[in-house]
């Protein structure tokens, strides 16, 4: 793992530790953790003697393994006595990322009166009268649900609701934090498609948008579709729809730095799970004519007796493996799994290709390897350029999707998002390491805000 | 409904007015808003010249119609100008009254790599490796689900799931106000016992515990005791245990001051639903040996054959109407119908009497009928001493539940949490306008969470 992957701070550790006060101590520690390809942060004194110095050091590791080596050689240091040793990020996870709060103070049987009973009935009755004022005089219109079944948590697999949680969590903060939503998490005890559909049926009068998350394919296309069709408020997978916004838009961008148009490329996407038939859907919505999809057992071809309906929509005549493929073509878009590239296929495809590895944490493919054979490369990684990462879009698209009471999510919303995204990058900031803006430009989800209500009215969806 | 209501401030509203800068304008405001029975409590200048005056005054009214005819008449006057109109409650409700926060900042690439990915999936895989941990790196050792089907919203009857939410966002807010709770609303879209058992039993993996609210008798029977056998986290129904507890509490007192034992005296309790029944059963784990219940057909009695099997387990030999279950009580406790009781049947009470008149938001009988004929007298208003507000239970007795990770509720711990309320009122404090604490007052929380919290160590049931 350490070979492939550089210290970042999800394996991020403080440790504490004691030296005699003299110099030369502080700098073989110091040593030691380099020695050994830690990356070193923050280093506080926390007390010093005459006799002694206490620091805390701040090291980002590889991985556990790569930490615990860390760990290790320094306390096998001569004279250091380490006092403690902080996982950052498991500190950081300690009682839960996200709390329900008051927005307003409750300090006297005034405050009571009013927020509770027996004001609060006037409310009630004032909704159960005209029942679209829940809009207004509630949470709902401001709140998503974000649901699981924990059958298919990022990259790890079926863990179940409970381990589900602290990834819900942190996409509750995003929401907050980037689209000034309020979101809850809500893990499912169940995996069964109609149970999940019915339930998030009979709790949705509370939220005012779906977020689905992290469930297995294809499962998730029914569960969206008759949630879609059976709610009255929008409905959105971002597996599926939020890693197809963004990579269109970085598409967008990366056919503009080769000169060429989406509608006469070659583009094989590797992966036919959620995210790469939402993908390739919108491909085609932006006028994509020729897709090839791979799945494990190579290109979905008319031959082929094992493809669910999803992926036979998307079968075309040729069959082959992944490498025949990608012979000739213009564009590779991977939602796959972890070194299924070799740089021999990157080097059969057309000139200028574009490469988008965006398997998570570990690319179809590592950037090192092809740097002088693309035109264009982006993965799913903070630690290269061209990160696609959907935070760029599902707070912008549920902001705008709730700020004109969206009845559904059509394909276009997700179209317009993606272009607003993409026009984001001027024309003369526009670089083959620079094709989306970072996550932390403020710009975004309001673009993508605006262009998504914009697209909800011209398409009829939106009610307030 | 003015004659029976005092103002409060759940009709509270402020009017913003103009009127010439001169001596004796403010003061016939005033004067038409005091003539009317408004209570006046804010008066704001807002901006001042030599030829206006622009004031904002809050005003509590008794009812809707009592604010209209307030501000009627202020409009009325001669040389005013009303410029605005605000009904605070309104204005308090306006996007709702809790919000999902981030407890930690995101503020650059490390943060998001430690709270969301990949940082993030070493956490999911300590609990799906470890699924006790859940307790420990989520929100669920802090979060309680507030889960209603809107059937029996306060005392307004069956308004549906978007109507109860303005309750249960307010229940959110005395959770944490007084617990340190995190408490979310689910508002259920439908009513069927089963369906709800299944729906809440699908989304606790996210919730430390359940609170039931304003669920209609008899199903809120059945749903709770089906949830408690078959969830590992504790279930509670406020409106049944809630009550019974701040009941129970208050009538130690009130019981104290005339020297009377609860085995000893006659209890009538007027309302058999979901608050009847828990009082009763709470008051015979204290030791209470003659309850006669009646509901709106009478004494529930032997002979009838339209009881339910809640109602049925208190039936008593004897039979007839309120009036005659009342002659000789030491103890009434109304959980049912405005007005129902008269000064007469107060009257035929045993010497002494205790009468808690808890309908809301108009009692059983109003205190001033009776001010000269009993012991003690109780409501559920916070405009008349000793106020039975299940504010003063619920709070703490989830925050004892959940600190040490309860698998159910026990009587016991319901009997702990009345009684450490009561002992809050020192023999000295102990007056007939003093039964119970403040809902302000800070130490109840912490003393019915320590005594829940011991009750359920005491009965085996604390698991962390």
């Amino acid at each position: 793992m350490s070979d492939l992957l550089t210290p970042n701070s999800s394996f991020s550790l403080t440790i504490r530790f004691e030296v005699p006060n003299r110099p030369g101590m502080l700098a073989s520690v110091t040593q030691a953790i380099s020695t050994l390809g830690g990356s070193m942060g923050q280093i506080d004194l926390i007390d010093q003697t005459r006799a002694i110095s206490m620091r805390d050091i701040t090291i980002d590791a590889a991985s556990a393994e790569h930490a615990e080596t860390i760990v290790q050689a320094v306390k096998d240091l001569p004279h250091i006595k380490v006092l403690d040793v902080y996982d950052r990020t498991f500190t950081l996870h300690r009682g839960g990322k996200i709390s329900v709060v008051s927005k307003i103070p409750l300090r006297g049987q005034a405050d009571l009166a009013m927020a509770y009973t027996p004001g609060v009935g006037r409310i009630c009755n004032a909704i159960a009268e005209e029942p679209q004022r829940v809009y207004e005089l509630t949470v709902k219109g401001n709140m998503v649900a974000i649901v699981t079944d924990g059958s298919a948590v990022l990259g790890l697999g079926n863990l179940g609701a409970e381990a589900s949680m602290p990834v819900m969590e942190g996409k509750a903060m995003l929401f907050k934090e980037f689209g000034g939503l309020d979101a809850f998490p809500i893990c499912l005890a169940t995996q069964d498609t109609d149970e999940i559909v019915e339930t998030v049926k009979r709790i949705a009068p509370v939220f005012g948008g779906v977020n689905l998350e992290d469930i297995a394919a294809p499962r998730c296309f029914e569960i969206e579709a008759r949630l879609q069709r059976e709610l009255n408020i929008p409905v959105f997978h971002d597996d599926q729809h939020g890693t197809a916004i963004v990579t269109l838009a970085a598409l967008t961008n990366a056919l503009k730095l080769v000169n060429k148009n989406i509608s006469d490329v070659r583009i094989v996407i590797n992966g036919a799970g959620a995210a790469g038939v939402a993908i390739a859907t919108l491909l085609q919505k932006d006028g994509a004519n020729e897709i090839i999809m791979c799945d494990s057992k190579g290109i979905l071809s008319n031959d082929r007796t094992d493809l669910n309906p999803q992926k036979r929509s998307f079968a075309v005549d040729q069959s082959g493996n992944l490498a025949d493929a990608m012979k000739g073509a213009d564009v590779f878009l991977g939602v796959s799994a972890p070194g299924v590239v070799t740089p021999e296929m990157v080097k059969s495809m057309a000139t200028d290709p574009i490469v988008f590895a965006m398997a998570n944490p570990i690319p179809e493919i590592q950037p090192e390897l092809v740097k002088n054979d693309v035109a264009v490369m982006a993965t799913g990684r903070s630690d290269y350029p061209n990160q696609i990462n959907n935070v760029l879009a599902f707070p912008g698209v549920f902001r705008g999707a709730l700020d004109c009471r969206a009845s559904t999510f059509t394909t276009n919303m997700y179209l317009q998002a993606a272009l607003a995204i993409a026009s984001l990058i001027k024309t003369d900031e526009l670089d083959r390491e620079h094709i989306v803006p970072s996550v932390f430009d403020e710009r975004v989800a309001k673009v993508v805000a605006a262009a998504v209500q914009r697209a909800a009215r011209e398409d009829g969806v939106a009610q307030g």
